[in-house]
């Protein structure tokens, strides 16, 4: 619901009544003032958890008029603002600093600190985030509430208070049904299929903050192989053999996910990498190679625009794409998709970055990107995002920091001699 | 070192050379604007190691050195505040806004923020912000180093993100040395005295932070009796018999202690005596009564001021206690004292607050002066500091908010009728 | 295999090679006897994981020489037990009791006291003796191995050392994979069925020996609800709404199962029972009645034989029973069945105990039989073994000892007035 | 007591009243007659419970008499013996065998085995054999109950249910004062001394049992060094320096001590130098030597005897010793003790075993006598037992098993050449 809508019905006035709907949101911001204007912290928890059971009490049109209120109070006061960057502009000093700051600050920062005294506040608060950047579209006003807490919480959720946990078949269900419903690459079916995931050929590490001890914020699943994977399906298979861990010389990567939304902005999913990396090395002294069994995601819809827009190869092949469906794309087509993906991935930007958001996140991390696999994911996705294609990252030790700077620096795509030179081979 | 002589220092220019105090502190120093300037975070955790332990080398001149480097630097930059602040009166939206906070925020918050990632970066930085608090009076510019940081704390500390936790003879030394190390009232002399202290018929509460597992912030001591205790030796003897705890109507709470300086500003006692009572209330639901047995630490220190500003009572007072030396007061002292004491609880102010600390502490939290013991406590620290009498405040349930409210809105100090009768009886 | 086949096998003599599968049987066995006359326990450990590692490369037909050299081998000797016999005849002393309680000690139990030390050796002898056990009807000479167990297995899995925990769903996935597998009376068919017994107005709980982590002794289920459940399947139904626990006057336990066959003879139920009603006292203040619900598994095989017998009312009860099928039976026959059930219960005995299994069970530790239930589980098996009818089992807190001596010294059936009454009714 | 003496008090018949003491022992024994023919395991915890508290109210008097009853009471039954000896030397069949197996067995197993059921049952009847271990010189027939309990207690604490727990400062306290009141080669005076002996470069290791949480069976304590210690007092020091324990090659064994002497006969020190050798091998993998650092325990005394005995050489010592009393001897007498210790270590015997206690453990699990150390160890202890030397046992991982069965097979002292040498230079 747009400020200006909210307005209005905030000036009914004398005529009509507020509904019921936004009678619930006002006394949910009421509840907010209180807690905001505590003075001590004597009732500091009491008043959070009112003001949240308030809020969690709100659907629908009330929710929304709630962030609307949200959004236009609790701003800082131009006002205060100027007086203050006026003194500062004449006696730049300490103090005077001091007051600009608090000045500028929102309190709506302070009313979200205090929120989270609540019990259950974060994840409270992280899933208002959710919903508020998930209708910032429709209510732009509401962007000033979703860009306040950014700044929370990465204080909150630093790196130094996030542990490392292994999931295994030891962990409690509470996190496990949490893993099979946040799974957003390869979907786990059921227990049996989450089962094959644990066992001792595979690992699955999660990043973990204390105040949210069952729902991991990131976690990632990979197969300890003897070569280098290519194929998706049978390192999922849940029947399949597990092998010795301890003759192992490959960690493949399969799956990385995120799980708050309402986290958007914090990343965790390369410091869970690193360590990752860090702990299998302790683990494993014989593992060689770190590398990814990656998805393209983009990659077909990309071949969909070029054709759009007049390309005849990219035509071609999307119509022969088609013409296949859900199924494996004919094998004729693979001379001329392989070296289509290798141009997406190497020459398709947006911005100045890679167009695909997989190749970015791991580029960005320090990987190199070293092999194109010919249906390596032939799941119903995987044809359909992916043109049924994978991708290997490579982490290599020795290069990671090297190629996150020269990513960093000029954007460079890091990629293997084979792929570059198929580049080349697009017709 | 104020920051005037370190520039004159870093001024020593083409003639002479840098002492290599200033080389070690200038390197540290550089580390922290590698860390700082890290685009990415895949270096971040690496960087910030190397940083702290730069830091963690230097000694004597060399860390004052960096600490007025730490302050010389990483401050906003005034043109930039400038810049945004002018904008933001032409156009005051949220993209404006949004560079003007960003302009006023010190870089040393990032940097903070950035050096937590390290091992045990919580813990350095706390122990750097007590050095830098420490030294602060003799090294004025210090301040904003000390300032930037409590904003960043009170979000890491939040109160939200506290375990409390019970600390018993089942708790493992780590942490038990640290209760011997910081208990600030009544020391614990050795393991068997704190031993007294754990069992049964006595309670130990800390709140931790999940970064600092081994270190509570703050920890409280109780002792559950049958009546309302008025002095501590009998608590604190380690022979004392251990009586059944489910037979008591009392929970006599005698020593609350904070553990890091370095934490200054960020307040965690009044969330401890919250948890406590409602942890002791559901575990021994026959309890009727908490109240503190307190020292009134700074009452000898008031009466000496008040027989050098030519009272004629208070200098008789005072040179009958000072006769005694740190041996028991005479008996004819007390009609004398206690009335004192009480006029000074009652009366005495530093500024609009009560100027006894713990008054102050107690009082805010809510609770009631009830009563005025002789000789409460005859160690040679409560006659120095105390004249030997102790005090109880009483949190009553019923009315700790009401209290609390009329502390905050008009510094009532709310005490029992007999207390406030004794203020009559001086002479 | 019988003895007397092996001794023929083992007589094979020069003429004859003994089969690969003999050799290895004989290599297991050679082991055991090393195990056994080891003097020092230096290397137990090492030798008992070599016996138990041999043992467990048998299969088949080598598994069962091994069982059958195991019996004829390790047993006492017969002339020393003459010797010390004859001995303590004349001169009865506590030193010659000592040599012939000795001699009559068969050498196997010192055999399984030693193989207890390789890893994992409790599971391994347990799972040994089931296999014992099932072979024993085919084998009659594996008695004698059987039968020595049960001596040990007693001082192992003394009550005193056993663990009562709760299972829910915190409880790591390698426990609750046991709960699924070794679930007897109303099969667990996936993880949402168990989740939902799991849920907080269920509890389950089991008895653990610490050498066996991850499998439970014994395990029960209990539903908390309003009132005294008649019907089965509401109970079990995941999609059921969940209850407040808190108010809830009974607890209805519906399922108990063992999981150790190798344990047969060494009873855990009872005193799981016992715990589980002390635990839910202390948690629910307010729960008023412990009764089960349970099936009556033998009613209608014990129907089916009287019918066969020439029982005539029988007869025709069977027949009709017999039309429905799997399905429910026609309303008609509960004026009948429920009466016969009665009888069946009270009054059919298995030598002087109560013919049914579960009512042996129950009614030994000191329940009493309160209320018989038309249609209360109209699962196949619930219509396949009990005609669909439940049976409730008052644990009253007053009179389970008396019940149970009255049960231990007369065999009575406890039961109440209205069952009783039923037993009148049969036609 | 001894039985003939109970017998009469029991015997004072109508004339005299049995004394407060003895009707308090009989109503104890009642409570485990009552117990023991309990049928069913409905009430055994209670009246476990009832027996166990019955017998800890007695003390002096009463509980000698307790005692003699369980004596005189609770053994097998002759004629029962008797009866079925007779039959199975007619008819040596399974079934007969297992009747004379239950006749010889002491009704008081059965009994130990339900008292178990109480709280804290394992340890008050490891209690309960302590005292009686203590009396049975003075009250020989309870030999009977001493010789009834390694049976049991061999079962309950087989090698398979022992934990290898490593034991440091974040060990609860509740162990940890265990440590310091059960060591008993090298005395902790403090926590401050137990602290050093738990830091990086030293390690505590001890095996429990499920039952007895906080109370370990055995523990040893040993250093981490960088060459074979000679000297105990530098290990002790609790102000000597940490080493890196990662750059040590050698971990010396310098304490193991047995807590529990109720257990006499089960023994367990064996196991856990066998387990800490596993453990240490798998964290430092550069460890290379295993050794201890011991006492000489026997040796003054036997010096003291063979000076008795008239042996010149010994007087000459002996009196020089004596003449240093506590301190430490003339530096002129190691070229006449070294020899002499290791002659006794060699030579001396008690039956076919060397006579001194630690080095029968030593050799007996496969140690080799590496060395001996002149002031070794010059505590008053050291010197008053050991003549101040202590004495190298190696135990080197390729020898183990050969030394413990030369040991076994003919009590053969394995040495080094150097220490078999100093035989031959005793004058």
């Amino acid at each position: 619901m747009p400020e200006c809508e909210l307005s209005s019905f905030e000036s009914t006035g004398s005529g009509g009544q507020p509904s019921p709907d936004v009678e619930d949101a006002r006394r949910a911001i009421e509840r907010c003032h209180v807690l905001l204007s505590d003075a001590g912290d004597v009732s500091g928890e009491r008043l959070a958890n009112e003001a949240l059971a308030a809020y969690q009490a709100l659907t629908g049109a009330s929710l929304n008029t709630f962030f609307g209120l949200l959004a236009s109070q609790f701003s800082p006061n131009p006002d205060l603002i100027e007086r203050w960057a006026d003194a500062y502009r004449q006696h730049p000093s300490r103090e005077v600093l001091g007051e600009l700051q608090r000045a500028v600050e929102p309190p709506r920062r302070e009313l979200f600190r205090r929120l989270n005294l609540a019990s259950a506040g974060t994840a409270t608060l992280i899933d208002m985030r959710r919903r508020i950047l998930r209708g910032q579209d429709a209510y732009p006003p509401w962007a000033a509430v979703a860009d306040d807490m950014p700044h929370l919480l990465r204080s909150w959720f630093n790196g130094g208070f996030l542990e490392f946990r292994r999931i295994d078949w030891r962990t409690p269900p509470t996190v496990l049904e949490n893993i099979i419903k946040y799974e957003a690459v390869h979907e786990i079916r059921d227990w049996r299929d989450l089962r094959r995931r644990l066992q001792d050929d595979r690992r699955c590490f999660g990043l973990f903050h204390p105040a949210l001890s069952d729902e991991p914020l990131v976690f990632m699943e990979l197969a300890l192989t003897k070569g280098l994977s290519a194929k998706v399906q049978p390192l999922l298979d849940p029947d399949s053999a597990v092998v010795d861990p301890a003759s192992c010389h490959y960690a493949v990567f399969y799956s990385i996910s995120s799980c708050h939304e309402g986290l958007r902005g914090v990343t965790f999913g390369n410091a869970l990498i690193r360590r990752a990396v860090n702990s299998l090395g302790r683990e494993f002294p014989r593992l060689k190679t770190f590398a990814t069994l990656s998805p393209v995601p983009g990659f077909r819809a990309w071949l969909t625009g070029a054709a759009r827009d007049g390309d005849r190869s990219s035509a071609e092949i999307v119509a022969s794409l088609d013409k296949s469906g859900e199924g494996v794309p004919s094998a004729d087509l693979q001379k001329h998709l392989v070296p289509m993906c290798a141009s997406y991935l190497l020459l398709a930007k947006r911005g100045h970055e890679p167009a695909d958001p997989v190749a970015r996140f791991h580029l960005a991390n320090g990987a190199r990107l070293e092999r194109l696999n010919w249906m390596g994911d032939t799941s119903a996705a995987g044809i359909g995002r992916s043109a049924g294609l994978t991708a290997n990252y490579l982490y290599k030790l020795s290069e990671i920091e090297r190629n996150h700077e020269a990513y960093v620096a000029g954007r460079k795509v890091v990629a293997s001699r084979r792929v570059e030179r198929l580049v080349h081979e697009t017709h």
